[in-house]
Parts: C-alpha cells; structure tokens; sequence
C-alpha cells in the first residue's frame, strides 16, 4: 500500500518538470484511514515545498494521517523555511519516504529530526524511480555539474544529412515538436559555433501552450559568433558563449557590449574544455544542459564524459552513402570495448519516428572514447 | 467469431515458417457447434495441404461444419491433388477464407469451385494477416523475384565497425542467434565477395536445435571466391556464385568443378545486376534471399530495388567516428526526398539489443536512391 501511494506522490511531482530547477521535483500524499486528505508538489524554486501544499491541503486531517513524499523533508532553512517543522507541528503520525536527500550535507538530517520527534519514518519505498525522477537534482547537488543531455536524429540507417549536406528534414513534426518539449524541461540548451554559423538557430522552446525557454550555450572558442546572430540579438533568453583565453580581446568585448555573458575557459586539447564549461554553468545554477549540436560537439561532449542521457530519434527512412553524415564525429572508439554503454534503454513511437532513451553507463575511469578535431 | 477461428488458423499456420518453400504457409481450421473438431497446417511443399490435414483430424465431424483456411483452396492438381475437390466431399457446409490465392493464374477458381459445389464461402477475413504471413509466397508467385530482406547491425550511432574496422560484436548473443532464425526461415543468404575474401563465412545456421541451412548466393563479377573458400569447400549447402561476362572462363571451370554453381549474369553500373540475378533465383524456386553483406552490397540491394524488408538490430553503444562505417554505402540520397521510406516499423527488445522491423514503401517510379562504386 505504501508504493500505491508513493506512486501518486511521484506521478503529481511530476507535473512541475522544468519548473523547479535548482530545486529538486517533490510530491507529497496525505492518507488519513485509507483516504487520500491532501496532496501537493513543489511548483517552483522559491515557493513553498510540496508537503507545505499537502499538509495544507490536509488542514486538521493532517493529525495522526501519514504523508508519503518522494524525497526527504528538508532540515535546513532555505527561502521557505525547513519542511521537516511544518510536518512535525502538522501531528502526522508516520512519514514514508521514497529517498534521503541526496544533497551531501543534508543526507538523513531530515529523517532524522523527525524521528527524535516521535514520528514513525519508512524510507525507501520506490527509491529507485524517485531517483529517476531527479537524476537532474542528483547529479547537479552531488557533483555541482549538470545533467549533460544528448539529443540526436538520424535515419534507421545512422545518418544526420545526404551527403550533399541536405538534413530537412529527418525526422517528422511530432519529433521536432517533442524536442521542443525537451527544452522546455531543462536549464541550459548547448550548440557549437558551427551550428550558428551554418543556420543562425533561436534555440527557444516554440510550443502551442508557450514554455521557459532554456539559457543558450555556444561553444565558440574564438568568439566567432556574429553580433547579427539571433542568440546575440533577440533577447528572447539569455546567451553564454563559452571561449578560449586566446579569443580576440575586441571581439569577446563586442560580445558582451551586445549583451551576453561570456565565459572564458580553460582551453582542451580540441577547443573549450568542456568539462570546465559545465563546472562553470553548474556555479550558475545550471542543472541541467540538453545538447543539440552537431556530429562534432556531440563527439566531444561524449570524450568530455559530460553526458548523462541520450534521446535519438530514429526515422523510418534510409539515407545511405559513404560520406554522409552520421550522428557522433571526431575519430570514435578504436577497438568496439571502447564504445560507450548505454543502459536502461526505453523506446517508443513518436509519431513516425521511433524515439530511444538512454542512460550513459559510466564506470569509474571506463570512459577511453577519443575524440579529435576542433569544435568551436 | 470468424475472426477468432481465423487468427488460430494464422497461427498454427506459422509452425511451419521456412519449411514449406516454394508453397505458402497455410492453416485450417474445422469447427462444429462452436467446436475445433479438426485443424492442421502445411508442414512441406510435396506433402499434404493444410485443408486435408484439418479434414482427416476432423473426419466424420466436418459433415456441416465451418472450415477456416488461411488461403483459398486450390483447384489445380498439384504434388498432392486438388484440395477443392476434398473440401466438397467432406461434406462441410462453409468455408471461411482470409485470402484469394495471390497466383494469378488461379486467383478465385477455387473459391468459384466451391460456389458452384453449394459451399457457402466467405473471403477476407484477416486479409491483412493473412497477406503478410505470405509476403514471400506473395512476392516470388505474382513477379518471379524472391523476397529481399536486408538484415543490418549497427550502434545505436549508426556505426557498423569502429574507424580501425574492429566489428566484433556490435549486437549481443540473442540478436546473434536471430539472425540464425532468419537464415533457417528464408530460401538464400546473399554477400559480396568482399565479404567473402574478408571473413570467410559458412553462411550457414547454427541453432541448438539444427535448422535448414539457406543456399549461399555470392555476387562476385570476376569470379575471385577461393577455391578453399569455406562456401566452396565445406558441402554444407548449396553455393551460387553470381559472375559477369568478365569473368575469366577458367576460374569459372575451377569454382564449377569445385562443386558450386557459376551464373553468368548481365553486367550492371557496378559489376552484377541484381535485378537480374534476383530473376535468376526465383526461376530456380529460391523464393526469399537474406542479405547480409557489408555496406556495399547494401546500398546496390536498396538503388536496384530488391530489398521488401529490412531487420535493423540496433546495439545500445555509440562507437563514434567520422570515419567509422555505417550500415548502407553507395552515394546513398542526394536530397532527403530521395531517401528510402519505409513502413509498418515494428521494434522489440532482442537481449541487450534493439530491434526494428520495417517494410521498404515502394511507389511506381519513386526509387530513385542511387548507388556508386563497385560491388562484386
């Protein structure tokens, strides 16, 4: 019965994707003699929690009920004040827990001081899908670096273009409409110079009902990016573009002039060390950075070990020919043991396209993919 | 309830998948009263049909009963005698059929046959399933080609090997031993030599429980195949080696006294016309030919149209790599109107690996795919 709860709490906090960041997705369920009395999710950073809401929500019948929530109440005093008072003034009898908060120097604090106060706490319930539910939260507040996120679209026979270069389109409208989706859902959106200079893209969510468009992140390590570029001038988001120490000084000042942020970091071995880039968009409260580039960055983003979750779209069409153009540049894994794993595969229809989604598998110092060539 | 006897008709129909070539596969089903009193399928071409297997497990009980046949019974005396003539003295008073033989020579005689006899008949029930049960009877009996299917495995990047060519394995052992169900279901296996001269392949099935191993078809324009070629040497199966005018007569005379079969085919753009060695096949009653060359090959399959199907095992790494090989070479498509469409895509999980099914859509005059460089 607690799972049957549990998942009602994870399915409500869900409701708020994309809309809680730096703030972890938080659901919570009230049951009172079998009866669901309140519930409640968190809806955005700097508001209240969800079991604020579901307390709420519950009033009186909060006394003796039990509040199943997906993640551990939180102990410390933020913008709206610790979770874990507010429940042990509401009288609950029993918390259910599906997840400690992963934050380092929070973890168990919060179960704990509701336990010295009497309360019953089971934790663990669904533990695994209320990580999956956060693994943007939990790799951003356990390592500081964002979610790193791949998204790719090619034909059932691995390529992006014609071998002439013409790539509209892959795949159909219900994909390009889903990928939109997907920048609504995370912080930052990342493409290379090339991909400015070659179709000058808005990189902004266009969905009937509206959407957050994301921060855009142009790795140009030359601050080549054009000041008549749209992510220059639109101001439809905000704009980092990440360069080298060795971008042209009048250049990078032009940039910022124009009125966006520009980031210089240390160089790599192939251009802006990415790695670096992410640890500085991490400081920025960045959580989360889907990247859309081309078959170089992509490339380089998997070297860097920066991505956590690949979503491919796969169109039902074949392309074909030697020098057409395959999703993952640069030179690729010498020996098929240095591929990169990929794990908890789902697919489904999207419209026309199929749609894969993976995890990255990462090892401890597994990660031997190379790269070469320059991006940015 | 047609439907319902009907679809356990398809379904034991299929018991016999690969055994039946050149016959279609058939299942017969006789209910009385709401009762299966009889019910059998065609096991191998030149033994009994599906029909006389149904009525003989039914005897006395067909007398006024239903019969359900995946096919329309045929009226012309082949290995085995007409089957019409056996319905109408069994005595049944219905029969229920999914589809008109798609012989177009016999197309509805049977079915007339029955009329005539006072049968009742009623036709397309589960036409659908019934035709795609019989896609390779239906392709091979209405235009004397063999049904091509194309089998590919490629990273979930769309890569085939890594840049250095290391190719094992891309897929995991289940999809392995697909691909050994594939071969023991369909007629012929097709390479190029290169994939001769590069692995030496049996080319034959290696299932735990045997299986019927395919004729090997080797596209080879100038004759190259080793006489110690496993395919030559190993009498495992019958070899076909497909030449062009070109090649050298004495090679021929040593391939054809090493016990293989030597067609000289017309020469296309890029050495042996497929179109025409698929003519050649299916005149010998090779109905299906599995392709399962390298990239080359793929791509002249696909520009000469002979390609109905394609099985896409889809392995859940990323290998990378502009240089890396993907699935289908050639030039490949100019513009992305030009790509090959395909249909009725079907996926599953097959071990650790992906794999999507799908039939190539094919409109009067709209291949115009195009292929380069040289096969064979």
């Amino acid at each position: 019965m607690d799972e049957y709860y549990m998942r009602q709490a994870l399915t409500i906090a869900q409701y708020a994707l994309g809309r809680t960041t730096p703030n972890p997705l938080v659901g919570a369920i009230v049951v009172k003699d079998g009866r669901i009395v309140g519930q409640g999710w968190h809806r955005k950073a700097g508001t209240a929690h969800a079991e604020i809401h579901a307390l709420n929500h519950a009033g009186e019948l909060a006394r003796d009920a039990t509040l199943y929530v997906t993640l551990e109440p939180c102990s410390h005093c933020g913008l709206t004040g610790p979770c874990t008072d507010a429940v042990i003034q509401s009288g609950v009898k029993k918390v259910v827990v599906a997840m400690a908060d992963p934050n380092p120097l929070v973890a168990g604090k919060g179960i704990a001081l509701l336990r010295n106060a009497g309360i019953e706490v089971t934790e663990g319930v669904l533990a695994q899908d209320a990580a999956k539910l956060n693994e943007v939260f939990i790799k951003w507040i356990s390592c500081g670096l964002p979610f790193g996120v791949l998204k790719t679209a090619m034909s059932l026979d691995g390529k992006i273009a014609c071998h002439t270069g013409c790539s509209k389109w892959i795949t159909g409208t219900e994909a390009r409409s889903y990928v939109h989706r997907l920048r609504d859902r995370y912080d930052g959106i990342m493409v290379g110079i090339g991909t400015i200079l070659a179709d000058d893209p808005e990189l902004t969510v266009r969905l009937p009902a509206g959407g957050r468009n994301p921060v855009r992140i142009i790795v140009d390590s030359y601050a080549r990016t054009p000041l008549t570029a749209k992510v220059v001038t639109d101001r439809k988001a905000p704009t980092i573009i990440a360069v080298t120490p060795g971008a042209p000084a009048s250049q990078v000042a032009s940039l910022q002039d124009a009125g966006v942020e520009v980031l210089t970091i240390e160089p790599g071995p192939n251009g802006v060390n990415l790695h670096a880039l992410f640890q500085s968009l991490g400081c920025r409260k960045i959580t989360s950075v889907l990247v859309e580039g081309g078959a170089q960055i992509n490339a380089s983003a998997l070297a860097a070990n920066i991505v956590d979750k690949l979503y491919c779209f796969i169109a039902p069409k074949l392309i074909g020919g030697v020098n057409a153009p395959g999703p993952i540049g640069g030179c690729g894994a010498a020996i098929m043991d240095h591929a990169i794993s990929l794990e908890d595969i789902e697919y489904e229809h999207i419209g026309e396209d199929i749609l894969v989604i993976a995890n990255i598998f990462k090892r401890e110092g597994r990660n031997v993919y190379r790269t070469c060539g320059r991006i940015g």
